[in-house]
């Protein structure tokens, strides 16, 4: 694979352009929702890509953080594999991204007790040379924090012991519950004084899975070191601190921000038939932190986003309105993609976004839709709820549509987010156990069958 | 794990008797249905013990067919386990089950081609010792059989090469489409003098992994040997046949039924404080077939129908009516467990058994319950719906119960099957990659707790 995917990549000239390929044109189909929506849903479930173009995805590039070499292939490769569907269109878009390092030392030490698995949070600052080796103060929550002030926490290494919580019907609601420790948890520390901090892993699993993302420091906030303990590791060093409170801790962490990089979103369409202006987008994140193969977050977005377009056109269906596939590059540690695009949609003259549609929970079986209050108003919805309660589809609720849409909002775009089935998404998220055989098959086509069903109807209805 | 296993296990009289246990006697609490499904979903989700104890029937026990000393040791080892939670009531009920042995031989081999991967089928006879070698003729279908008839088939190896449809919503769509080749594929083709069968594993994923299960012969049709190929190896098969249609195929099988062996339903119960003689069943079966660990089926039902009790108990709640878990013996091949328990239903005047439940389809997600219609129809059942919503689940349908617990409707019972996600049960179903692995503790807990919800409810409002 790896010979054939290099060689195919030698021939792209890689710089922004749009090119309008020789479309396969057949005759186009005139079926009302439900014919269409079994149409793709045949078509995606017998037939559907997405799974294969994940194995190459995770297999023969891996993980990919924006900045990175792995970054350039997938944008390559990726350019590559969608313009052998021979869609109307295919381009990149250029996008400017930062580029953090997690750099050749990472280790981390309970010491007199042992190593532990850990990953440096995205953003951090690297320690010394040397490392750090100092007193841990185990800190339970922000409440806890602030009652230890100064007093407790100057000078010492920071243990955000905060624990992900299981009573949680949606994994998400756990994120963000125990998402802010690692959010902020380190800026809110350094204010103190803390030379650096460990946080308990944001992480639905008992496991010896390191969970790193993003981190971010206020101006004026001393960047400090920062990492994630696997959740076994966390109770480890809770362990420890209750044997002994003048338990150690080492860690040597070598991570950089380097120069920005130039980058790009990849995007293809099918144009409208009737209203080529108004464009549907369908979207996930190229990019995944640098660990794992970034299978669910977000490998399975942007090849079910694919297979969107691709099932549409291999069922031989013509939209009325543009279905836009942009894979999206910088989700994870700056959304310069996300960015970049939702500038542009909202200064073009020439189209009107209509709405736009990511994947960025999970290639698992979907559950339902998030949407915004308008859209969830119309009454045109009820018809679609029932269509797609047939495919298990059954939740339309309000909520967010996704990082990388978020910035078309401003272009007066409907934003819609796919929510999947969300237990075992948090078990994986940032980790090296992020990896293709964790997708199922079945699971990954049933979300891109039901993406391609809801960027259908709306090229069929519009948003009026 | 193994010795201290070994060692309770060796203090328990093991005939049929009834004990009451000393249990933990907590305060009862009184609290609306709402209340008392937050209090079983917080339980089960922080404090849930089925997936440790999964793990231990799978790892320490692994799989075990009715009849065989792993299905045995699956009996004492859940006595003594349900035992030490302290419920009112833990026994054994005596069941007569059949005895088939896969035996040491099983080979499967396209001359010329190579090995593949094949499982005899439940209640299959032996090949000679010698094995068999002859022509194969592959047959698309029931109707494709019926054409070829005697002239086509009779002397030959029919090979059964009907696919697992894809483009179905629910994978036990499939099963029922594709499971009467496994089911009764060898009992037609030995009519028209095939010599042997193997059929096309009745299974989701294409891979090395091939699918066992029943089969069947009618009375005085002769019994010939019949085998699975996995869906790779079925594919190299006809491969082979259309390159050249006198490849032969060889398979070599020394599967045996021997006598039958003296087994057990494993019971428990917590007694209604109002009703104690109305009972509520809640189960999954015991034994599972000969290859990987029974996890999915039907481990996962069987340790989460432990845990309803154990979470009912732990969150303080009385229940009004008796709820009564029973692991079931002998699902997979005989069914021995379900019709034994059904006769004793059916047959006594102490006690009426209103409502049973059974988790047999995996420990996936759950997405809702199949019910009879007096079921669907009591106007209870909508503030049933919408309190279950919150917790995922959402479809309420007509349709089966559960094979173990489908002999009691000869009782009266109400037949209740959980329906789970079925993305990837049939990926595993009768394969060795049903493994404790595959199961995932967030979903297999999420199923218990909202089974603990539908106990609890129906033994607050009874099914008048």
């Amino acid at each position: 694979m790896r010979l054939r995917l290099l060689a195919a990549l030698a021939c792209i000239t890689f710089t922004a352009f749009q090119q309008t390929a020789n479309a396969q044109t057949a005759p186009a189909k005139t079926l009302d929702d439900k014919a269409a929506f079994n149409a793709i849903f045949d078509e995606v479930m017998n037939n559907g890509e997405a799974y294969d173009n994940l194995e190459v995805l995770c297999k023969d590039i891996g993980h990919r953080l924006a900045g990175s070499p792995q970054a350039d292939m997938a944008v390559r490769w990726s350019y590559d594999m969608i313009k052998k569907y021979g869609f109307d269109s295919v381009w990149l878009q250029p996008v400017t991204v930062p580029h953090w390092v997690r750099g050749e030392q990472e280790y981390g030490e309970i010491m007199n007790v042992g190593q532990v698995n850990m990953l440096a949070l995205g953003g951090s600052v690297a320690t010394p040379i040397e490392g750090i080796i100092d007193n841990v103060i185990e800190v339970r929550d922000f409440k806890h924090l602030e009652e230890l002030g100064t007093a407790g926490i100057k000078g010492k290494i920071v243990f955000f012991n905060y624990p992900f919580p299981q009573n949680v019907v949606n994994s998400f609601e756990g994120y963000g519950d125990a998402g802010p420790y690692r959010w902020h948890g380190a800026n809110d520390a350094s204010k103190y004084g803390a030379i650096a901090v460990v946080i308990r892993s944001v992480g639905s699993s008992h496991d010896d899975f390191a969970h790193t993302g993003s981190t971010h420091f206020d101006d004026g906030v001393k960047k400090i070191p920062c990492a994630a303990l696997s959740n076994i590791d966390a109770d480890m060093l809770h362990n420890a601190l209750q044997k002994d409170p003048s338990t150690k801790f080492k860690m040597i962490m070598s991570c950089a921000m380097l120069d920005s990089v130039q980058s790009y979103n990849v995007i293809a369409e099918i144009k409208g038939s009737t209203f080529p202006k108004e464009v549907i987008v369908v979207g996930g994140h190229l990019d995944s932190w640098d660990v794992g193969e970034g299978a669910h977050d977000d490998g399975a977005g942007c090849m079910q986003s694919v297979e969107v377009l691709r099932a549409i056109q291999a069922a031989g269906l013509k939209p009325k309105r543009t279905i836009r596939c942009i894979l999206f590059m910088n989700e994870e540690n700056g959304n310069m993609g996300g960015k970049t695009y939702g500038k542009y949609a909202s200064a073009t003259k020439d189209e009107k976004h209509i709405a736009a549609l990511e994947s960025d929970a999970g290639g698992f079986s979907p559950r339902g839709f998030s949407l915004d209050s308008a859209m969830l108003a119309r009454p045109e919805m009820e018809q679609l709820k029932e269509l797609m309660l047939k495919y298990g589809v059954y939740s339309f609720e309000e909520g967010h549509g996704g990082t990388d849409i978020g910035p078309m909002e401003k272009a007066g775009t409907h934003l819609i987010g796919l929510v999947p089935d969300s237990q075992r998404y948090m078990d994986l998220h940032h980790t090296n156990n992020d990896v293709f055989e964790q997708v199922n098959k079945r699971e990954l086509h049933m979300g891109a069958s039901v993406m391609a069903m809801m960027c259908w109807w709306i090229s069929e209805h519009g948003v009026k």
